[in-house]
C-alpha cells in the first residue's frame, strides 16, 4: 500500500479569479494543492488560516509557500506564507523526560537545526518520579498543575529558543514530542491514575496528531502536534522514537536497543519482529544508579580509573572543573575499576584490607571516599556508600536479567547479538567496557555497542524531517510483542547469578578477569 | 457508494480492562464501537473527551452512551454520557438572516423539538443591509466586531433557550447553521470584502464541519457545527438548506423553489439537475418589500382585503392588535387589492379619482393612507408611498424576470410546474392569489404553492434529525447549476414587460381580471 509523505512544503501559483473562475479562496488553493499533490484526497484549510486567507492570497499575488500534514487520508494546510518568506517553516522535536526536557528546533524544508535547549522537567518541584506524580494527579487540580507546569516551562523555552534565532514560535508548524506514558499523559491532561492499579491501563496508546491550540501549546495557530504512541503504561513512546532513531524496525540481523534511564526497557528484534519488555525490575535500577548518580554537568565526575597496583584514583571531571559529585556512567566506571583492583569482591562489598584509608563509615555504614575533601568542591568526602553499590548491583543484574529473560523468550542467545543500541539520558555515556566489567551489559565485542545520544529526541528529530510517515511509527508500535515480566522462581533464580560481578556463570563474561 | 449516516448515538457496554486485556481506555472504546458500527473507518475521540475518559468509563461501569459524527471517512466521538442519563444528546439548528436569526433545539435522539427562539441580527446596530456590513469589515475590528456580534447573541440566546428547558448549552453536541454566504462568513470570521468586488469571490464554498470552541460558539466542548456550503457570494447556505428540505433534488416532477427573502433567490430542478440564479436584480426587491414591511409582530397588518365597490379597507392584523405596520405579505396584499379597485394602474401608480381621501401628499410625494391616524397604534396615519409602490413594481417584475429567465434558460415554460414552494423570512406569508394578481409569481393553480416556512432553519433541523448526511448537502450543492444573471437586452426587455401588472402580456396571467 503506497503511502504519501506525512509532511510536504510546497510552492503554489494559484491563477487569480475571474468572471469565468469564480471559486472561492478556499477551493481555488484546495483545487491547487490536489493538483500538485496528485491525489483525490481530502484536503483541508485550517480555520485559522481560512479566515486570513483572501488576504493572504491577494498580498502575495497568489504565489504562495503551503505546509501540509497528511493525517492518515486526509490532507490539512497548517501554513501559507510568502512563496520567497525568509522566515522557515520551522519543527520543533522535543523528548519529554522525566527529569529532563530536550528541545530541537528545525527548519522543515531541509532539515537543518536551527537551535537546540533543555530544561529540568518542572514537575520536579512535585516529585522526582513518576509515582509521586501520578499520586499528585489525585489531589485537588493536581492534573491540571502537572499539566500546567509542564505547558509553561515547554512555552518559555520555545518561546526563549526562537528568540535566540531571532524566529518566532509562530513560525512552529509542527511539533513531535516523544516521552514515556505517563509523561505523554501529564503533557496531554489526561488522567493517568489507572496507569498505576491493576491491571495497569493508560487513558489512550495513540494520542496521534492533535491541534496545538487544544492542548494549550503556543506555536503557530495551525499547528500540529505529533504524540508518539504507547505500548501500555511501561512501555511509552520515547522508546518507538528509539526504536524509529535506531531503525530496528529494518534491521536485517537481530539487534537489540537498551533504554538506560530512570526505567529499564529493553526491545529486541529486526525487519521481521520486536519484542519488548520492560519494568518490573525497573524500581531497582531507578533508585539504584539515578539516586547516587548526578546528572552530567561541570564538575561531574564522569570517568575513573584505578591503578590495580597503587590504587590510585584518576578522575576526569566534565570540562575539568574540581569533582562536585558523580554522575551515572562514572559510578558504573568506578565499580569496575574497584572490582579490578580488588577493592569490591565479588557480591560488590567493599574489601577493607584493599580499601584501606578510603574507607570510612557513616551512620553505620561503610563508605568509600572517591575524592578526599581537600580535593572536592564542596570541601567535604565525595563518597559512595556500600548501600549504593549494593543498590547497583541490584540495578545491573535487574538490567542483564531482563536482557537474558527477552532473548531467551525467543530462542536467541545474547552472544548471538550483532549490535546493541544504548540510548538514554545517562546510557550514552556509560563505557561499555566498564558496563560488561561489571556484568551489567554482555560481553560482546565493543564494536558491537553503539551509542545513540538521546535517541527519543532523535527519532522526533527524525520524524520531522525525514519526510517520513506518521503511520511508520503506527506501524513500529503495532509490530511490538510486549513481554509482560512474570517475577517468578526462573527469573529471580536468573537476577541472584546476576547480582555477581561479572555473574555467577563466568564463562558467560570471558573477557572480564576474575 | 454507499454512505452511513452522519450522526449516531449508541449505547455502548465494553468488557472492563483486565490483565488478559490491558488495551488503553481509548483502544478500548474505538475497538468497541468498530464492532457496533461494523466498519474499519478511523475512528476518533476528542481531545477534550479523551482528558476525561477514565473517570468517565469508570464511573458509569463502562456503560455508556457515545454521540458520533461521520465526518467523510472519519468517524468522532464527540460526546460520551451515562448510558441512560436522562439529559437527552441535543441538537441546535440555526438559520442566520441578514435581519433574524431563528433557532431550534431538538433532541438528536427521536428528532423532537425541545424549543425554539428568535433574535434580531444583533449586526442591525452596525447596517440593515450586507453591503453596509462587508463595508465595515474594512475598518479597525470592523471584521471582529461583526462577528463578535453575532458570536455574542448566538451564545446568549443559546444559554436562555437551554434554560428554559432546564438543560445546559453543554448538551449540545451538534449545531448545524444555514444562512446567506456573507453572514456564514461573519459568523466564521472569514473576510468578506471580495464578495463584493469583481469577480465576487467567497473566501469558501463548503466550511464543512467545524469545531464549535474553534469558532467561539459556547456548545459542549467537543461539539461540533455544520456549516452549510454556497455556491457563491450571492448564493448561500440558506438556500442549499431549503432545497435540502423541499427535498427538489429528490422530486421525479421538475419544481420550482423561491426565497422571497432580502434577496430574489431561485432554484429550479427534479431528481436529475438543479439550476439555479439570483442576486443582481435583488437590491430591486431588497429595498423595495423590506425597507417598506415590518417584521411579523403582534400589530402588524398581514391581510388586507379592498370592497372593490366601496372601496372599504377591511384589514387584519396579528393578534388581532391596534394596526400599527404592515408586513411583506400585507404589502402585497394591498397591492393586488388596490390593483382590482383600480386605486393603482397597471403601471402602479396611485390612480386620484378612485384614491379620493385615502391620497395625500407628503414631501411631494404622493401616499396612500391604508390606516388614518385616529386607528392606528401610533396615532399618525399608516401610508404607503408612490416611491413604495414603485419599488414593490421593480422587485416583482425582478422576480418574475428572474423566474423566466431561468426556465427559458432550460427551454422549461413557468406554467408547466407542478410544484412551486415559497420558502423565506415572510415568503410563506404571500397569499399566492395576490402574488399572482402583481404578476410577482407565475398563474399557476394555488394548489401548486406550497409554503416551506423557514426553510433554511427546517433544512438545519433536518439535518440533525433524519439520520441523513452531510455528504448528501454536498452534493447537492455540486449538482446546482449556477445561471449568473447576465442583464443585457433581452433581461431589461423582460423585466420592462415585467414592471406592469400583472404583466405587459397578460395572456400569462388568465386568472387575473384586466
Amino acid at each position: 500500500m503506497e503511502k504519501a509523505e506525512s509532511l510536504r512544503i510546497e510552492a503554489v501559483i494559484l491563477s487569480p479569479p475571474s468572471l469565468q473562475d469564480n471559486t472561492a479562496d478556499a477551493e481555488r488553493l484546495i483545487a491547487g494543492l490536489k493538483e500538485i499533490l496528485k491525489t483525490e484526497d481530502d484536503i483541508r484549510i485550517d480555520i485559522g488560516l481560512l479566515q486570513q486567507l483572501p488576504d493572504t492570497l491577494r498580498q502575495y499575488d497568489f504565489n504562495i509557500r503551503c505546509t501540509l500534514l497528511k493525517d492518515n487520508d486526509r490532507w490539512l494546510v497548517i501554513g501559507i506564507q510568502k512563496a520567497d518568506d525568509a522566515e522557515p517553516a520551522a519543527g520543533l522535536a522535543v523528548d519529554l523526560g522525566t527529569s529532563r526536557i530536550a528541545l530541537r528546533l528545525l527548519n522543515l524544508t531541509d532539515g537543518r537545526i536551527l537551535a537546540e535547549s533543555g530544561l529540568d522537567n518542572p514537575q520536579l518541584t512535585i516529585g522526582p518520579d513518576i509515582l509521586t506524580r501520578i499520586h499528585f494527579t489525585e489531589s485537588v487540580n493536581g492534573l491540571k498543575t502537572l499539566n500546567d507546569l509542564i505547558l509553561t516551562g515547554l512555552n518559555h523555552t520555545i518561546a526563549d529558543l526562537c528568540r535566540s534565532v531571532d524566529m518566532e514560535p509562530e513560525s512552529i508548524y509542527l511539533m513531535a514530542l516523544a516521552g514515556n506514558t505517563a509523561m505523554t499523559h501529564f503533557f496531554l491532561g489526561l488522567d493517568p491514575r489507572w496507569m498505576i492499579r491493576e491491571p495497569y491501563i493508560p487513558a489512550v496508546n495513540r494520542p496521534g496528531l492533535l491541534k496545538a491550540a487544544d492542548i494549550g501549546m503556543k506555536l503557530n495557530p495551525a499547528a500540529r502536534v505529533f504524540v508518539f504512541p504507547n505500548i501500555g503504561s511501561y512501555f511509552g513512546g520515547d522508546l518507538i522514537a528509539g526504536i524509529y532513531y535506531a531503525e530496528l524496525h529494518r534491521a536485517s540481523d537481530t539487534a537489540v536497543l537498551v533504554d538506560v534511564g530512570t526505567n529499564a526497557e529493553v526491545v529486541l528484534g529486526d525487519e521481521n519482529w520486536l519484542m519488548a519488555c520492560a519494568g518490573a525490575a525497573g524500581p531497582a535500577l531507578e533508585s539504584g544508579v539515578t539516586k547516587m548518580g548526578m546528572m552530567a554537568a561541570p564538575g561531574v565526575v564522569d570517568k575513573i580509573a584505578i591503578d590495580p597496583q597503587t590504587r590510585e584514583f584518576r578522575l576526569h571531571t566534565i570540562e575539568d572543573q574540581t569533582p562536585l559529585g558523580i554522575c551515572g556512567s562514572g559510578v558504573i566506571d568506578l565499580a569496575a575499576q574497584l572490582y579490578e583492583a580488588g577493592m569490591i569482591d565479588i557480591r560488590g562489598k567493599l574489601v577493607p584490607t584493599a580499601c584501606g584509608h578510603r574507607l570510612t563509615e557513616i551512620d553505620g555504614i561503610p563508605h568509600l571516599i572517591v575524592v578526599p575533601a581537600h580535593q572536592s568542591a564542596s570541601g567535604t568526602d565525595l563518597t559512595i556508600s556500600q548501600a549504593d553499590l549494593d543498590s547497583l548491583i541490584r540495578s545491573k543484574a535487574a538490567m542483564y536479567t531482563i536482557l537474558e529473560t527477552l532473548t531467551l523468550s525467543v530462542g536467541i542467545e545474547l552472544r548471538s547479538l550483532s549490535t546493541f543500541y544504548v540510548a538514554g539520558t545517562f546510557g550514552s555515556f556509560i563505557d561499555p567496557r566498564s558496563a560488561i566489567t561489571i556484568g551489567m551489559l554482555p560481553d560482546l565485542p565493543l564494536a558491537c555497542y553503539q551509542p545513540l545520544g538521546n535517541s527519543s529526541l532523535n527519532g522526533a528529530a527524525l520524524l520531522l524531517t525525514s519526510g517520513d510517515r506518521f503511520s511508520e511509527i503506527d506501524c513500529i508500535r503495532d509490530r511490538i510483542t510486549y513481554l509482560e515480566l512474570n517475577v517468578n522462581q526462573d527469573f529471580m533464580n536468573r537476577f541472584s547469578a546476576a547480582k555477581f560481578i561479572p555473574h555467577t556463570n563466568a564463562g558467560l563474561f570471558p573477557s572480564v578477569k576474575t
